[in-house]
């Protein structure tokens, strides 16, 4: 295996990023340390409302936002750059060439998911010692990896800038789980003037080795919190004066696990989180279901989300309780651009290590750098995602998700390959 | 109407302890206002260990404990005073008269619930500005009361000290809510030289002006705390990789609410909490079920909790998940003593607010007191439990319930009359 | 053990009523057992409208009605007499003394169950052969026990007619299963002219040698048919095409299962059939679910009925269905006359096998005599109801009940004693 | 539009078969008319257990066969060919061309589903007069227009013998609905010695003017019929003696609706019948659930049933009753010979009134017509199935389904068509 020169660059900011995982828009500490090492490479780097269009953010908590402040705090993070940043986390990187050429923008996504990492000793960061210190909170999706494939990339392009043409901005979006991010990301403007696109996933439905390059079943999906209100009554004395709101959101949680599947494709259906009453003795009087749902297409996904309206309004009524419900995220089905498609395949071809190019394979999630795609296509660009294949120890999300590192080689030298393709001098 | 010349002592009281609601096992601010007083007042007080037996501690969280021992240090609760707990709540002043005669001990619970006091400004604790300090927490069941009515019977003894006989005392028992502590008090053995045992709640099914010396329906009770576990998985990528414990435990919930009613008697069940998952696009690994169940006999809520096993297992096998229950409080029912509910009678009949003594009435819930009881008539001494009437402004453990406090004064004057009555020079 | 000397025409008649027993308004060939023998004794005897009131049926199913009819006929049953039934079962006999005098109404009940009978040899009607030859049906409440008592009472009032005064009214009432006969037989007025008015059951909660003079625990309930229709679709093809009425059914039940126990008193519910769909691979679009509330006052039941239809409503709206709700059944409470109950003691004092005269004790089911005592009450007369206490060999409505015999004879003796009592000359 | 020569008597067939439809297992009048055609135009029929192995029906009920026998005697089908059906329906028609070639099986399905016809005037069997005269049976799914091409196609080859080489099967199976039949018929080897298998359904994804001829996602599918037995008693009197299987029934369907959807493919699952208790006022102790699950590959379908099992148990030991589940159906995935859909695309190219030839399109359903191209395809042959477009007034199973006659003769000239193609003389 010809790993690359800039190998020991992917594998030890990695390791530094897999041990502060932050959740959606608190990645502060975080996105210092991405916006330190882009300036230093000579980016200019855009920050807040620049990245970020405040009123587009969807599922952002001011708590958790002022937690991940406090924190960046502790960990050294400047009260200059916190302010810079204007509460909102994320920034790009922009390069101008000084060479006339297209304007090509790569994402790349920051945030973790709050999963406590597994305890197991033969669990690689456990072993090497680079484990997540950030209780109940593990980069468990690989986007630690996408960071440092995005990073050393940067590098590159820094490195080898007299051979390239036009401008080229790296985009380091925020709160990708649950898909909150990219809408913020897509109003700000950011990619208004991006003529290529390209995002990528590390893992996914392709082992090490394998590239797909027009991978497809981006899910349209809906996230939803959903708020029951009822009656709090003494369990024992008069549980007839209560209003159940638990009793409601369960019976709820059973329904929609039930939506019918679609004849005309993929649908999908969760109850993430279901919080829900006071006390042992105490008739529930809230409850709170923290939910979403897919489907192949945004017609599929309209469905699930009318069924899905049903059962929390019949539920409601079901157990004399109020509701109310927030959309909290939102992302689209996308389609690579066929020029893009053959240049990935072209870039893919040179990798030795790439065994396989899968054309066509069914992505099987959702993301949401459809919506910065749809951004940029809409206004005549380009866009393409890829899946760089890995070798997982267990599924994204799970408790001992783990990827072999040289894939993230495999990721760096696709998006260099694409650079070199779209801005490389002639 | 007639105040007695305690009445005022028996307010402020309760408003000073009103405002520091403390839940179970945590109430350390206000054991030491307790043995603070009693102390002062020349009782010889009890702590720690000598009242409670940790190992027949039940539903006792060690991390709520230590919250409640740091918020005492903050409201300036001496070291020395904690250390003497031993990190148990709790006290008992006995008072020896120095004559011969019965010991008589009379019990009062400290402990809160865990709800918000409304925000309401006709809600008089907002009028007159007593309301709880403590977010989330409220005397919502009226321990308050009970406190100032164990201190002022405690203060009015040592003021009649002279006109009695025998040893009284006081028990301020912790952790009534979910009928936790008096397990724990009764092994404690505290009791064990009891010849009279008294207890009693405010408003529950009796008025202001009724006091109810023969209360039935005390349920017999078991609390559980029941967790499920499975396997976190990408809800998009591969729900079918998942374990929902999420959506056991709705499940089991559905089916808990559902248990049969019993034809020999009243039962109850209650999910009180439920809370489950870590993310959106999670499947859910695991929840926790914070129940009960009741019946009007043991045999009842034998029949229940065996019921409640049953689907709690069964929600395993069907969701693939693993489960675990554990055994958080316990009551059982109790039978008032014919002599003391006959000196109930006679010592209600001289309190001229009291327009109705009640019999028999049905209270409906569940009270650890019943352990205590049990405790005490097992080794041939005498038990009553008895309603001292108040209206309400709404149901107990509901965030607007609120009692008349003259009520507290017929309280105080049935207690002081059941001590005259037993421990009396005659 | 003295059985009196009508023992031999109770048994024998019970045995014949055993083998073939009819469900509610479907009780032709009963009726016409039944009212032969009366007229054979010189009763008048009513039937059709003038004991039943067409529009006060409650759950009569027409096609039923016309299987009974037809059954009747191959049991020989003449068309003459059916003509005069009109389609409606149950029966009256009068019997004036010419003496002035009170008029008493006594009420058995004559329909069966839909049980099937145990095949257990040792099942004394197998045993000796009179079990029922009606597939699928069954005297397992006790009803045949009932008209042969009846029966029995009859004959003994002509055999001492000339020690009797007034008159008495044997009232044979149709479709006590599911409290759906007496509201019609109320309303017809055939018991508007009556004074004292007695019922009884036999078993429930009561052994042989008991009698319980004062029963209370008759609780109000509600019988309701529901049907959901949705939309058939392709189970495989386009599963979202549906509207699914049988998931409705089964979450409504799961729900009406789970109502709140109610603090002022005993609730019941219950979905006794359920039948939804028509094909393993079809959406089921309609489903019917025969179901009923019960409480122990008629508020409770009340409270019961509003969640009930709250359920119904709300599982509608979740599963995009439409709903239909008709009452099929309703009884209420009752309670005994004063004087009757002394009377009732006195005439169980006199027979040797009555060990124990209970007076109030639970009777914890719902009886629509409720419906007919009423009336009684409403216009001054008095009502009472007792309990026959009988060994059982199972619970009633269970396809292995049976009571030993000798149990008919108490209850026999309890009515002719009454009798004496309210109509014997003086 | 120019319609074939036989565009007459395939619309007259259809009309005729259209108003006795039967159910799977009972098609013996529809075998009587198939047969009586085929012998008359000079096929050797073989029926009974030459077609059809009694030990490999899946959901046969004996019951419903002999309503279907004594239903056919009614309808004048002779004891003689009752007889040589040994109570086995289906039948196959042989042809012997006489002169050497492949021997080529078609297959048309005869059963119908059970949902009653529409009352809509505006349907065409109800206008045009050939509406069900089977109450509560309607052949919904097109099995009337697949008998009808399938006799055309006989007459058809009748009439052009002397252009034709080899053997022809025309294969009349019986129970497709719920995939009942084919398995024994495919066990009964009356395929072993086919070369070429072809099939058809009319309809599904493809309008009239389309046929798709390499249709995919036939869903492999496991039918269950799963019973519950608990315990009754009186609802009123003592639920909590009984064991109910309505409510255990209720909570699988539940659970069985919501079970996760799979990552890897497509998956369905439906209960369509549910039947429980027998009355309203009697705890149910009897349940039967009819349901299905499908998958996109044997592997989905197999996690779909073991999920389905758990559930199945899990809810059995919840409530406390005894459980059993029957396989009573099953078909698995197929994918078309290469040659064959070549030989199908040149057909349809022939026929003006195709506008579309689609190649691959989801079918989106099971057929168990898979598992006869699984017995010819072992044994070396090749087999197809294809899509013949119809325009449906409403989706398959559906109470108003109904196709426009035209699509018959595109159907009839398809299979015309690959007779000529397979066994025409070259």
């Amino acid at each position: 295996m010809a790993l690359s020169s800039y190998y020991k660059q992917l594998v030890d900011q990695r390791r530094e990023l897999h041990q502060w995982p932050e959740p959606g828009w608190t990645e502060f500490t975080t996105t210092n340390y991405l916006a330190r090492k882009l300036k230093a490479w000579g980016y200019e780097v855009l920050l807040g409302t620049k990245v970020v269009k405040p009123e587009a953010c969807l599922g952002r908590d001011e708590k958790e936002v002022q937690a991940g402040l406090q924190a960046a705090r502790e960990h050294g993070v400047s009260e200059e750059f916190l302010k810079a940043t204007e509460g909102y986390t994320g920034c790009v990187g922009v390069l101008d060439t000084g060479r006339p050429g297209p304007t090509m923008a790569m994402r790349f996504d920051i945030d973790c998911i709050p999963v406590q990492e597994t305890d197991d000793p033969n669990h690689i960061p456990n072993k090497d010692g680079f484990r997540s210190k950030h209780n109940g909170f593990m980069h468990a999706c690989g986007h630690d990896c996408h960071m440092s494939i995005g990073l050393t990339t940067a590098k590159w392009i820094v490195d080898n800038k007299d051979s390239l043409t036009g401008r080229i901005k790296i985009v380091f979006q925020p709160a990708e789980e649950g898909v909150r991010g990219a809408n913020a990301v897509a109003t700000s403007g950011v990619l208004d003037d991006v003529d290529y696109f390209l995002g990528s996933h590390i893992g996914m439905v392709a082992k090490y080795g394998e590239v797909v390059i027009d991978p497809w079943g981006f899910l349209c999906t809906t996230k939803y919190d959903v708020t029951y209100d009822g009656k709090p009554a003494h369990a024992g004395v008069e549980p007839n004066a209560g209003r159940n709101a638990l009793a409601a959101a369960c019976a709820a949680t059973m329904q929609l696990l039930g939506i019918p599947r679609h004849g005309s494709g993929m649908t999908r259906v969760n109850v993430g989180i279901l919080h829900a009453g006071t006390g042992r003795n105490v008739i529930p009087a809230h409850a709170k279901l923290v939910m979403e749902v897919r489907g192949e297409t945004a017609a599929i996904n309209d469905y699930m989300s009318e069924q899905a309206m049903n059962i929390i309004k019949g539920c409601a009524i079901s157990y004399g309780v109020k509701y109310d419900v927030r959309t909290m995220g939102a992302a689209c089905d996308m389609k690579n651009d066929p020029e893009m498609v053959k240049m990935l395949r072209e870039v893919a071809g040179t990798i030795p290590e790439v065994k396989q190019i899968t054309g066509e394979a069914n992505f099987g999630g959702s993301e949401d750098a459809s919506l910065l795609a749809k951004r940029v296509t809409e206004h005549g660009g380009k866009a393409a995602f890829f899946v760089t294949g890995a070798d997982r120890k267990a599924g994204h999300h799970q408790f001992n998700f783990d990827v072999n590192e040289p894939a993230l080689d495999v990721g760096f030298r696709m998006f260099t390959g694409m650079v070199k393709k779209i801005c490389g001098r002639k």
